[in-house]
């Protein structure tokens, strides 16, 4: 019988529109939602209104089966409304929102394992229709499936020009009206969070950021929680949505230290899908300390989001937590003055490759100076450093490890670096800058190993002849940014 | 009347020889010294045994003038004999021992600044004549004016020979007698000391380490203060000693820890020169605390001997401590296994410059595979790394600077790393890894200043064209390892 009725896919937004009333304030005075009924779990859903007398209630089924809904409204005319729909299984590639898994790593909802290799361009969507979809045409064939992007426009060096688009209408004195949107904004918001999604990327979105010169890092709490509710209500609905409350929350002086608390709150409670929390720092330069983090442990963030230098402290931080280490922000490859954009490519693979080692996940970022200003770390555009194939490489030799992430093992060489990988399983030491000639390795005695070295920036992975048990001396080329992985010889290469 | 008499050199070792019993244990049972009078300043000077029966009382004068003496002895053959001797100026390039300068630096006793720049061969001294004559060579050319080596012979990886001479004679039962020295032992390491300082080179003399075989870590009290009180009156004279407590001193679990703070006050107190004195710890590797260290603080302690891999802590510990910094072992240039010992040429100028940066100074060592076990850090020998012609430059950088050393200044530039010079005088920044190919620099707006780019690894110099002041543009050739030097324009250049 339910053959009949229209069909929608698992983890792809689902859509109810409905026409209501356009006059007053539609954004406060109505409100609006659905109760979501998918194979006998129940969802309560807030919806939003999108202006012209329209309004949206989204929900992503999580599962195929039955979908019932109805509506809640205080206008009879949204009110108790229903319908029924059958949720067939999800596109292929279609995945669901990303989760954390074994404590420390993440998988997509249907379990596919996720790892991430991040970037970040800060205010891409505020760039008009060229460069965006530039920075598209950059991500279909880049090595990265996160980026980090702001909700409000961003205003600092490099970055003055006006977008076209305001989450605000202007009051009539000229100022912003913080008691309704302008859905024209979150409309092209969401088309480019969606765009990525078909790209397999997910959004970090960064719903609060201290570069600001419209006012909207200082709106005063009530029309910050009344933004948050709209975004969600807007956003929950596409699978690849991440929440950053903020970037660098700590120099968002305009807010309480306690709001983020809140803000974390409000979020975990109108978002039904659940989708991962975090917020990321300020750090110093060179200050190697880490009283800068918001604290990880509270119980609404869901992985730490961190801004350092310094990767082989993801150990420590992973230890502290108890959850899965972001360092989406280890500054960016290029070529500016600014202490936090200049590192070279070499660099910026390192930290990567250090920041895996240590059991962690990074980001990228590009800062190379240009004649127009634009910079992918905040514009997008075209990718001009050198990093992205090594990360490409990077990304490619994780995924042929057996999934469920690397985590710290015992030493199994004379290097004094710990191992990481899985126990029994796999281990792989990262050298970084270390140039050893040679290394012993010691492996657990049970079972033979295969060991590859692994050339990180020159993306070589050469398999070593034969198999071998206990205890083995193996040559290194004496170089840096080496490898060394040994893969238990019953799995698959 | 005084021109009769004969002469010695301000800063060379004088040493009166007698003669005395040969009976009993004379290392224990005879007392002997003297009461040195120079220029109406008195120092009451421990002498020591010397074997066949010979008694030595050595004395480093530190002015021109007229030098008395008295001995004082338990015996009368030894006691109550006197003299005296002219004090003529140092020889050329003999400046005297050296002293901590302006809180955070060093200079000779005559006053000549000192700018040091270390490197370590911990077992030279027990390698034997042909090896021995090989390192003072290497060092002859070498750009180091420190040497970091252990009295004691050296038991560890790659070191398992047994050296030529020991510093105790056998009992009948095949133990070491601890309450007698071998003076051939102690005449071969002296004549060492005093091969380094025709070099120009401070020894830095490790009294205390780990890695023994042969019991001479574990001694007992007794046996360490017999032996303190030995090598000090032995070496004391010579005016390129300095006195490492211990190498790496706390992995020394046979001497309880309040042990340190008694042998330095013996050694304090039985030098009559006042040596600079430390104590070097181990540091656990990849961990960015300093709990590790010895307390620098201490008032016995002249300057902060540090084992660290990250120099840009260097400003911390010296704001922490107050003292000269000399991270001595920043790890090893070479490609060993052992994460100590495996870092790139690149990496060690590198960490050369930013501990430099950070207002403190730094240790060379190298550690290449060696088919014969030959390593430099340990052995000596030949230098066989990348690095050596690159802190030569440095060294004349820095020489090339106003003297007092370089301390922690404002930002003057865009770059958000700090300064480090001499308020006025010049400024210094060092890019390390990081590659801007611009910068802003703001100078204080008092004078002008000339600007030179300086290529660290490349060797290179270049001034800018003109002088400025205020507020300028530089551009910077957008890779890793450039510093930049402004100087006042009306200093010499």
């Amino acid at each position: 019988m339910t053959s009949k009725l229209p069909r929608i896919s698992q983890y792809d937004p689902f859509e109810l529109s409905l026409t209501g009333p356009t006059e007053g304030n539609p954004f406060t005075d109505v409100t609006v939602g659905a109760r979501f009924d998918l194979n006998d779990r129940v969802h309560d859903v807030t919806g939003f209104y999108d202006g012209d007398g329209m309004y949206r209630i989204r929900f992503m089924p999580d599962a195929p089966g039955v979908l019932r809904y109805r509506t809640v409204s205080n206008r009879p005319e949204l009110d108790a409304q229903q319908g029924e729909r059958v949720v067939v299984p999800a596109r292929p590639g279609s995945h669901g929102p990303v989760r954390v898994w074994n404590t420390f790593h993440f998988r997509y909802d249907d379990g596919t394992p996720y790892i991430q290799i991040g970037t970040t361009c800060y205010a891409w969507v505020h760039q008009g229709a060229d460069l965006e979809a530039q920075t598209l045409d950059t991500l279909a064939t880049a090595p990265f499936n996160k980026l980090r992007m702001c909700v409000f426009p961003k205003h600092y060096r490099f970055n003055h020009n006006e977008p076209q688009l305001y989450p605000y209408p202007r009051r009539a004195d000229g100022g912003w009206d913080f008691t309704r949107f302008d859905p024209a904004f979150f409309q092209h918001f969401e088309q480019r969070v969606d765009q990525m999604r078909a790209l397999g990327i997910q959004a970090d979105i960064i719903l609060f950021h201290p570069y600001d010169r419209w006012g909207f890092a200082d709106m005063g709490e009530e029309a910050d929680r009344l933004y948050l509710r709209y975004i969600v209500a807007r956003l929950a609905a596409y699978s690849n949505v991440w929440w950053s409350l903020a970037n660098e929350y700590n120099l968002m002086r305009t807010k309480p230290p306690e709001a983020w608390d809140r803000y974390f709150e409000l979020v975990q409670q109108a978002d039904p899908h659940d989708h991962l929390r975090s917020i990321h720092n300020w750090q110093q330069l060179d200050v190697h300390d880490w009283e800068m983090f918001y604290d990880h442990s509270r119980p609404w963030v869901t992985h730490c989001s961190i801004q350092h230098a310094y990767l082989d402290l993801v150990s420590a931080w992973r230890a502290q937590y108890g959850k899965p280490v972001v360092v989406d922000e280890c500054y960016y490859e290029g070529d500016l003055p600014d202490g936090w954009g200049n590192i070279t490519a070499e660099e910026m693979v390192r930290r990567f490759w250090e920041g895996t080692f240590r059991g962690g996940y990074v980001g990228h970022g590009e800062t190379y100076l240009d004649p127009d200003e634009v910079i992918w770390w905040s514009h997008g555009g075209a990718l001009r450093g050198q990093s992205a194939e090594q990360l490409a490489f990077l990304r490619r030799v994780l995924e042929s490890l057996p999934p469920g992430g690397l985590d710290p093992q015992p030493r199994i060489s004379d290097t004094h670096l710990p191992s990481v990988g899985q126990a029994g399983k796999f281990y792989l030491i990262y050298f970084g800058w270390r140039q050893p000639a040679e290394v012993t390795l010691t492996m657990p005695d049970d079972r033979e190993y295969k060991v590859d070295i692994i050339d990180t920036w020159g993306m070589s992975r050469e398999p070593l002849a034969g198999r071998f048990r206990g205890t083995r001396t193996v040559s290194l080329p004496g170089r840096p940014y080496m490898a060394l992985l040994a893969r238990a010889a019953e799995l698959r290469s």
